[in-house]
């Protein structure tokens, strides 16, 4: 009889890496917890839905399944170029803005590479920094935003490669103007990459859009369908720069990676701009509900650019979390941010009517809950 | 006026890497021809499409598209489980076998790591290992198979840590019979992987499938949903393999990075088993079709378990290339090894009707004008 077989060892790297996952999803809480949820506004996933016209033209892609999707994405990014007045070879096309921000990192960072993001921004992105063997460098929230000047200087200090930065921001939904974007880009250290997460910029104000240029090396502006077009679960989005760099996704991406139904579905979402612009007034009225519900018990909301609302419940980190926990042992699942002082809020994403009565109704038994 | 943005440099792996793709789309080809193919059977892709019922489930599922996918993609696993008589916990799904070989790639390689495949065998496979630096081992194909000696020789002489091989395989379509695999899989060195691809495997005769040990943990089973079950668009494939290895994928994987449309179509497609019969025989009957043309030509066509046929064009790569381009130049996309000896040969998939006239009907001319 032969040897028992050993497991064959991974990089020194994958090894010591946690098995953490960045978030546990919705269907796998209900499954723990036996029971589905009323309100699914914890994930920031867009409940208006996708338009009708993308949906239509998924259906009609579904029967073609069996082709592979166009590796070039050509239809797709022809039509982004032509939207944002740039080249296609400007565009790269991805599965989601995490699976582009995998790429970025597997492109960008070796065991120590600096890179410098807030404390307690978007944790998929740390994800891959860390799964890549970068070194963090994280730079406190200031007045509930990210703190610029203080990005920048970490970035200088550092050294970093790559610079994190969300507008609107996630978790707290606050927004610089475009002129502070640009302001930002202007004094980048030159070796540092500002990645540049504008998965909810459809949500905020016009002044919240910088201006793209993409003729800077330094800058890769982020986009995606998952927010504002309704289809977070088909996994497409895109990153917008310099051709070179972009280029370069070419050398490690899956070529045939995207869904096909997802880019065909994009395609269609993009010509429906009457859907969009009613899911931008059903979020931004959703925004007053919730910030109304809030005031109801009590409590402060800040302004938000994206589709939810952090609400602020007056105290600690340990007293949100028992506000969260109460909110979802009444089988509303919304989420909240991981460190302080943010930590203070719980995040509310925008609801349907039905979704944010469930969250009225449960809040002020949540709160007497977290204050007994 | 500030100085011009430089670009920022990428890791040195990266940078080193060749801008290369490993395959050219259908639809990128019908773009530089300006004009359309009359038959695609040149990716093995599975023309007689994914299982109604599959079709209609993904049809139901697209209204939802706005939420993300199951992370855990809890009920996928839990059929895959029951059908192969495994834990979920000895799955992993994932974004097609080219996504999951990207993550094995990052697992297990880095600059330097020894990979054993055979010479011509699947060229993404190489571009992931060879993405993160590894040092490729080729044994070329024996007999048109891929040569089990010759790899266990290769892995053991060069420390392998990874050894690729594919049954059936591709691009030539022969396969191992179990034992062989068996065989194999015992006398592996004891610090090598296999990763053995068995995208092919339902269209095999049923001694071709080597018995499932899901507690060895020196051997990943890739098996897809993109061949037998019509969904190549749909990117979404699994392995399965001892439960620490396949823990470790979460590390490193885009949890929510399975398309839901996907998750429900795979789920619906497996319960389909008429479909997938239906698929089976259509496919061993399209064989036939192809093997009779090539006859009818003059030309030896090789047995094969997948749903393509190796068409020997009785020369060498030279004359069979000028076949490829003749089909090609007559809108009939077929694909063809890319090294010798195995590029005497033509590869073509299995098609309907229409498309195995066009490729009769193309055949003879391209010939001739491959022979002027």
């Amino acid at each position: 009889m032969s040897a028992p077989r050993q497991p064959v060892p991974l990089t020194a790297l994958v090894e010591a890496l946690p098995s953490l996952v960045p978030f546990v999803g919705p269907e796998a809480q209900e499954r723990n917890r036996g029971r589905p949820f009323k309100a699914r506004i914890g994930a920031n996933e867009n409940v208006f839905g996708p338009s009708p016209k993308a949906v239509e033209a998924m259906c009609a892609a579904a029967p073609e399944i069996w082709k592979y999707g166009d590796s070039d994405n050509h239809d797709l990014k022809a039509e982004l170029a032509r939207r944002h007045g740039v080249a296609p070879e400007n565009i790269v096309v991805g599965e989601g803005i995490d699976g582009l921000f995998g790429y970025l990192a597997r492109m960008m960072v070796e065991p120590g590479t600096p890179v410098v993001t807030s404390l307690g921004a978007y944790p998929t992105f740390n994800f891959h920094i860390t799964g890549f063997g970068g070194r963090l460098h994280t730079v406190p929230f200031r007045n509930d935003h990210e703190d610029l000047a203080g990005l920048l200087d970490a970035a200088r200090r550092d050294s970093a490669r790559l610079m994190f930065l969300s507008n609107p921001d996630n978790p707290m939904g606050t927004w610089w103007r475009a002129q502070d974007i640009a302001g930002l880009i202007n004094a980048l250290p030159e070796k540092t990459l500002l990645c540049l997460d504008e998965a909810y910029c459809e949500f905020a104000p016009p002044e919240a859009l910088a201006p793209l240029d993409a003729g800077n090396p330094q800058v890769l502006r982020f986009r995606t369908f998952s927010k504002a077009y309704g289809m977070a679960g088909a996994r497409i989005a895109y990153a917008i720069g310099e051709a070179r760099l972009i280029k370069s996704f070419d050398k490690i991406r899956n070529h045939f990676g995207v869904n096909r139904i997802a880019q065909v579905g994009a395609l269609a979402a993009l010509h429906d701009e009457a859907h969009l612009a009613h899911v931008i007034a059903e979020v931004a009225a959703a925004r007053e509900t919730i910030t109304g519900i809030a005031a109801a018990n009590g409590l402060e909301a800040l302004g938000s650019g994206a589709n939810f609302v952090a609400v602020d419940c007056g105290r600690d980190g340990d007293f949100a979390r028992r506000v969260l926990q109460g909110l979802i042992e009444r089988d509303v699942f919304v989420r909240m941010p991981g460190v302080a002082p943010l930590d203070r809020c719980i995040r509310v994403s925008a609801g349907r009517a039905f979704e944010l009565e469930a969250f009225a109704a449960a809040l002020p038994q949540a709160l007497e809950h977290a204050r007994a």
